[in-house]
């Protein structure tokens, strides 16, 4: 479905019982982990309830139930999503799959760069963007264990830029304001991905909006990808620090095209 | 580049001696062959001459600047466009290379089907766009010869049905309005190409305007790739004939990006 989001999905359901897949799953989400969690559950003939705020758009919702997903719409605010979630488990049995702080999922998105250091192994850096930390952990433990060397960078908007404040800190961070067009990376770190960010992440490039919106405009015109604002971020640390990259051998992670087509940022 | 013309481009270049190479090449397109000349010229180190009206968007010309090719403006016209590309090859030495009907440009876009039927050996069909006709000849040449029975099915849009019309009528027709938004295909079958779709082809599904935005949507929000109406054509006409295909293993060849960003069809 155009996202690594797919990934930790499967792996997560995969995991499940027998019984544990009988009742089904269920997640709070209105972006790319809705959509990826109804498509994982749908190939392996499972329930999926999706919880997502009544006011999420058109798009998103018919994504959703095109891949087979059942939404169940919830006031936006994180306290009526949680509620709503936790229902959904108490009343099915379902059993709750955290977007990104998950072990088993954040192992299912390790896989994107496994796999790209298996046709490229000998990467001097992989980076990639960060929002609530469900890629990057599963990536600096790829690259750790089989990268030889490659170092993983992580990239967020100046404006939401949690994880680097978190690093510098030794705590997690929150964002006091999100006025990003990355909308996939508000969301903040968790008790299982922040550990592994602070053992397995080189460094963390903050981005602009000016920046993000240029890398995103060059992928569509030239590799003919359409990508969402927040997959562009990691190729906008690329341009950004361009001379400290140069000579090298880079992998970027691209994920994530959920974009309003009627509504463009250029 | 995005697009399958590249293949050809490449083929064409390799075909030159070392003197004709030392001259460089001339096209005239202000499409995708443009850019794929440019950058098959410019990785070879061959010098590019493209002829494009100097009323070609800037997006195109930029393109073509970017990939190392060097424009040359001419009148809008089908006569200023050959008498400028005339000019340049007696100037300059220069290769001319016809973006379609050309043996060499036209062996190269059939490696697109070589591949995929390297991927998939057993396809009931593949489904390929027709424009001036550089494509389907190389792909009915790579599903004859290494297809084992795949047929192949051209598609092109109503308003601009020459070569619908030329196979029932065994001669090349033309077009007497282009209405279309499918631009690519606007251009007419060369006495090359046309013999090879006569022998190769099976049948061509006519597309309406609607069909073709219809599947290029849905290709833009399902599958993340920016293509431009000309190769949702293909994808179309699978659609339409959705019953015929039913239960069928069916190879689509969707190639070509251009599009302009700021005016979208949805």
């Amino acid at each position: 479905m155009g996202a690594y989001k797919i990934r930790g999905a499967t792996n997560a359901i995969l995991q499940l019982t027998r019984e544990q897949r009988a009742r089904g799953v269920v997640t709070h989400s209105s972006g790319n982990f809705a959509q990826a969690l109804s498509l994982a559950a749908e190939s392996l003939d499972v329930k999926a309830y999706i919880v997502m705020p009544s006011s999420a758009p058109q798009v998103k919702k018919d994504a959703v139930k095109g891949y087979g997903g059942a939404i169940v719409g919830c006031e936006p605010t994180l306290v009526a999503r949680n509620a709503m979630a936790k229902e959904i488990q108490s009343g099915t049995g379902a059993v709750f799959i955290h977007p990104s702080n998950d072990m088993d999922v954040i192992i299912g998105q390790g896989t994107a760069c496994m796999e790209l250091l298996e046709e490229h192994p000998r990467l001097d850096a992989v980076v990639v963007p960060v929002g609530g930390g469900g890629l990057i952990p599963g990536t600096g433990l790829a690259a750790h264990y089989l990268g030889g060397g490659c170092k993983v960078v992580g990239a967020e908007p100046f404006e939401v830029d949690d994880a680097y404040r978190s690093l510098k800190s030794g705590e997690i961070e929150s964002n006091a304001t999100t006025d990003t067009i990355a909308d996939g990376l508000k969301t903040e770190l968790g008790d299982k991905t922040f550990p592994l960010i602070q053992k397995y992440v080189d460094r963390i490039v903050r981005v602009s909006e000016e920046d993000i919106v240029t890398a995103m405009k060059l992928v569509w015109e030239r590799m003919k990808i359409i990508i969402e604002p927040s997959s562009a971020v990691a190729f906008a640390a690329v341009l950004r620090e361009k001379d400290r990259f140069k000579g090298k051998k880079v992998g970027v992670v691209i994920s994530g095209g959920n974009v309003d087509l009627g509504n463009l940022p250029f």
